[in-house]
Formats: structure tokens, sequence, C-alpha cells
């Protein structure tokens, strides 16, 4: 798969010279829902970027001053209440494998996050990698606000680890906003600009991971992911392992030659 | 059971009509010290309060301007440094079986927190889903200074997940104070009130709960508590089962309808 | 084995009569770094201190004003360019042994970190039990930068535990330092003191640990470590096993006659 040639029907995708893509929602008088196809076609696009050599990082957005308003309650909350439980389960399965996609591409997903930013749509910037927002970014895992459950997509295991547990507790139960400033200071947003800087921070920082060891990045998130649950030790062992693989890239041979050359290195990415 | 009809004799218990249930330590001329028979009466009415449908959140608190100070030093200590093994086991259970119980249930906890919180009242705190404190709130995992190991009722696994490993670490390791002020900045508490206002505060926090969609608070909590330890992949399609469960709720339904006709949702917790 | 018997070549060891030891990394003029020789030195003490009954605390520093530059260019990242899997996997397996000897080892480690932490640095700084800095301390976890991947020596699962995975996530995918300030709000410095106080303030803490309840101490560095991937019920149990076993402790007992003879206890780490 060439990352490049990937047409998407319902959001935009493109792919610059650096390698890096911007995936947008782009259904900006609604807020950018997500629907049934969207899921389905972000799962198939992430599952694809496994194989896509020309795509090294990817910046998701969304356009006109948001995020994106989750799934949307016509097309998505409406049929959902008609269903039995078979094809609930199905349902939920996919919007978990997007995240199970997201988190299982070796690129890094860097969530560039303005305005509304709820339901699915904050799971997807949790199920990113970094997340950079602005001072008017409104996050809310308001799933409980439509009746549900909190565990959507895997927050109740996920979120946790990125602002804590009480933290998360209070978000998940209470479905209340989490305003920009908390998201900073609470760890959930690596950091604020203004929107206007906002898609031009998250793809220099997507550029600048690009230009560097995309092998080895993909090891450390593969990392990141497999240790959740391991023991400590199992995870020093796994680490030895992931690590004395990339020591056999010529990135690695790379840095070493440009540091004895007292020059920049350029990886490759092998 | 209803949980209306509970009687404690080394605590108070009351339930409003909201369903918001009130547990006060209540020895304030001693600041609201733990024996063995609290331990084993609040160990039994959390395992309880799992079959108590009259009762959907639940506040715990201290009389006086104090939380608690802990397991009492002349009536557990002392007892406790002339048991052996078999009976020490024995106690060391029964107190981590009381948080066991705090998280089994699936009511939310919300600890209110005033003046001292230490020991076994810290762990209390600890154990709690929401926290809300003072300005003049105590907290500290002591045990230590009595010569024990930090680990006590869970500390050494509960505590980094809410303030992170090196916060804990420090505070299981120096058994010293963290003040309101880290408490809220470290993700402890989830917010500081001044003392007037404490008690009303958790108690309309509790309500607004009480009237969301209990079913799935519950449903939230008991995915906070297995998913601890499941592996990223695991966690993600067990919280694709339990939401789909809560999509055959009357819950969601409802907030679907209200949302149609644009009104405000009547949750019923079924 | 005596601690204090210990002689190390490559970098300094002491031990003071209140057994509080001093592991200085002294190579100033190239910044402290580490060579294959120092890495399995360490690892040897660490693994030596289970048995080192003189030892009750471990303060790691280093000399000149910085406190690691990480592992040397040339003497190891050269020769590693040079060598086949089954030897980098033995380079990385013995990093990782130091990393698990410092976990493993039952004294509380407190790394007094100034000036520069990089690299295998800034992971044996992680590694510790608790952390102190200066506010010109900067930490990078810059394995990218030299063409490898962030999951080192257990960074992919501890950094997480200590700052949250969304930090850490950023820490390790680019490399860049984390400041003092940042250390200290993001909960891996325990606290940020001025240079000239650094060493003294962590030996302070030192001592104070070494005059605690010791066994207890390295009960509860166990439950830190066994803790990680339990489930909440197994870590409950775990810790009601341990504590009843701290119960058995004179130190216990110590602290009970103290308290009822109102005077300060004095513990022996028995």
């Amino acid at each position: 798969m060439k990352a490049r040639e990937y047409r998407a029907a319902h959001f935009l995708w493109s792919l610059d010279d650096d390698g890096v893509a911007t995936l947008t929602l782009n259904r900006p008088e609604r807020k950018n829902p997500l629907t049934f196809q969207s899921y389905a076609e972000m799962r198939d696009l992430f599952r694809g970027l496994v194989h896509a050599d020309d795509c090294k990082a990817v910046v998701v957005t969304g356009a006109g001053g948001n995020f994106s308003s989750g799934g949307d309650v016509h097309e998505i909350i409406g049929p959902l209440t008609e269903m039995r439980a078979p094809e609930l389960l199905k349902f939920t399965r996919m919007t978990g494998d997007l995240v199970k996609a997201m988190r299982g591409c070796p690129q890094p997903v860097i969530a560039a996050l303005d305005g509304i930013c709820v339901g699915a749509g904050a799971i997807m910037a949790m199920a990113s990698d970094l997340r950079i927002a602005t001072p008017r970014t409104k996050t809310a895992f308001l799933f409980t606000r439509v009746g549900l459950a909190g565990c959507d997509m895997g927050a109740c295991a996920i979120l946790p680890r990125i602002i804590g547990q009480g933290r998360a507790s209070e978000l998940l139960f209470t479905g209340r906003n989490m305003t920009a400033e908390e998201g900073e200071r609470w760890g959930f947003h690596n950091r604020l600009v203004e929107p206007e800087a906002l898609l031009e921070t998250a793809r220099e920082l997507a550029r600048s991971l690009a230009k560097g060891p995309t092998f080895a990045h993909g090891m450390t998130k593969n990392q990141l992911n497999v240790e959740w649950d391991m023991s400590l030790d199992a995870a020093i062992e796994s680490e030895a392992q992931a690590q004395a693989i990339c020591m056999q890239t010529q990135d690695f041979r790379r840095a070493y030659e440009a540091f004895a050359a007292k020059r920049e290195p350029v990886f490759e990415g092998n």
C-alpha cells in the first residue's frame, strides 16, 4: 500500500513529500461528527498504514475550528437504539478496532485539537501518541450524558494512564468538559498553541519525527503498547530485545558516523 | 438489601430521597479513628451495596472537621503487637477486604475530606472514586512511622496510578503529609473547597451522579477496576462488550428520545 | 557482603556510619559517561546490596555539576555498531540488568541530579525510587537522537508510570530535554533544590529513611515492583501478606512502645 494513493470518502487525506500525512475530519457545519462509514474507513486506513512505507507520521485534525463532535446523534445513536446485542457488539468492536488500529500502526499519530473534542472525538485524541491543543479546546468523554458508560473504546484503560486514575474517574463518571488549561496541566495535551498556529505546529512536530529514525519510532510505539501489562522484569527483557534489533539498523550507524564527522545525521528509517 | 434499612453501630449512615448515602465516621473527639469493629462493619456495608438498588452514590466523610486518624493506636495497634501470623493475616485481609468492597460496589464513592486524613483514613480516601478536600486537609500514608511498610490495603498498587510512581514512592517511604494543595496539583483531590462548603459540594456531585445512568456508572466503575492489568487489546474488547450491554438499557433510549425532543433526559438506572 | 568493603574501579563508593551509601559517577571532565565496565560494575554492586546489611539507603550522584552524559559515544556506541545480534543482546541485557538490580535491592535509591542527566543517565534517575534535582538539571531520553528507539532499559514501561503516558511518549519519541521545572511539575523530580544544597538534601533524606524501619522499607519497594502488573484484588491480597509479615517485626513493637511512652521510636530494621 502507498499512503499517497489512499482516497478517503468521509474525510480528507493528504501526504506531503516529507512523509507526513494529514487526516482531516471534514464536515465543519456539524462539527465533524463520525458516522458508521467514517469509523470503518478510518479503521481500514490506519490498519493499512502498517504497510505504507511512504508515510512516516500522521496528523489528525478537524476542519472549521473544531476537532469532532463524536458519534452523530441521528446517524449513529438513533440506529443503535434499534439494534439487538449481536449488532451492537459488532458496532462497539468496530469503534474499538479504530483505536486498536491507531495504536497498532508504526507511525506516531499527533492530534491537532481545536474547539469541540468530545465523545468518539475525545477517544481519537486519547488514542493518538501526542496531542497539541488550543486555549479554546474543550474535551469531554460525554458517554454518560447519552445514558452510556465511560468505558468506550478503551477509555477506562487508556485515560487513567495519561492523566491519572482520579482525574480520569471524574471525567468518565461526570462527562464534564476538560478545559484546555486542565488538559495541559494534567498531561493530556502536550502543548497549547494559538488556533492559527495549531496545524503548522503539529505538522512541524510530525516532520521532525518523520526525519528521525522511523524504524526505531515504530519500535518505541510498539513497546509503549505491549509493555502496558508486562511485569517490570518482562518489560526490561522485552526492551533489551527490541533495542538490540534497532542497533542493527543503518540509522544507528548513520548517527554514529555523523557524530564522528561532527555533522547532523540523516536518517532513512532502516 | 435496602441501604435505607442499614443500621450502623460504629459510624453514621443515612440515605436521602435522591439515593445519596452518607457514611460519617463519628468519633470526633479522637479524630474518627477506625477500630476492628468499624473495619468489619464498613466491609459488610459496602459488600451489601452491590444489592442495594435504593442507593445510587455514596459520600464518605468524618465528623468534627477531620476525616480520620486511621487505625486506633490503643484499640488496634496494641492488640496487633500481641498476635501471631495467622491472626495478623486475618486482620490485614479484613482491612484489604474493605478496599475491595469499596471498589467492588457499583455506586461511585465520593470522599469528602477535611483536616486529618491519615493511615487507614488515607487509604479509604484513596479507595474512593472521587475526592473533594479543603485547604486544610492533610493526607498521610504514615504506616512507616509505626514501623510498618507502605504496602497497606493496596496502596503500592493504587496510589501510583492516581499520583504517579515517583510521588507515591515519596509518600509511602517517608510517611510525610501531602498538603491539600499538593493533593490537588498531583491529581489526588479532584477539587478543593472551603470547609463549610465541603459536605454540600460532595453531596451535590453525588446527587448529579445519582440522577445519571446509574447502571452505566456501575459498568464504568467495574471496567476501571478490571482493566487495571489487562493488555490494551483485551481492555478494548472488554469495553466493546460492556458498552454493548449498556446500549441495551432504557437509559440509552431515554437519552436519545430526550435529545430528539430537545429536553433533558430523565434516567432511571436501567 | 559488607557494603563498606566494596571497592569500585569506575565510580566512587562510600558508606557512612548512618548506613547511607553514596555512589558518585566520577569522570567529570566528560560529564560522567558510562562504559561497559561501569555498567557491569554497578549491576554487580546493586545485586550485592541485597545481602549488605550495613547499607540502609543509597544516594546516586555525579561529580562536577552533572549527573551523567549516558553511554559514551566512543567507548560504547562505536563498538556497538560493529557487533552482531547476539553480542548486542548481551549488551542490552546487561544494561537492563542494571535497572533490575537497582529496583531489586531493598534499599531506597535516591538520585541527586544536577546538570546533564541524559541517555543511560536519565534511565538511572528513572530507576531510582526518589529524585532530587536542581533548577539547571536537564533530563533527556535521547536514544532517538542516536538512531535508536525510546525503549531502552525499561523506559517505555517505567517512565509512563512516573509522568503519564502522554508526556512519556513526547520525551521518548522526540528525545528532547525535560527541564527541571517540567520534571518537578510532572512528578519526575520529587523536589528541586539549589546545586550547593543538592547532595546534602539527598543524604539527609537518605539518613531519615535509614533511621526508619528498613525491613519494612524493603517490603514497600518490593511491593511497588511486583504489584506493577497484578490485578487489583491480587495486589490487595499480596499487601495483606506483606504487611502481616511486617507486623511481626520488632520495629512495629518498638513504635508502639515508644508511642505509649510518648517518645520517638528507635528502629533497628528488624
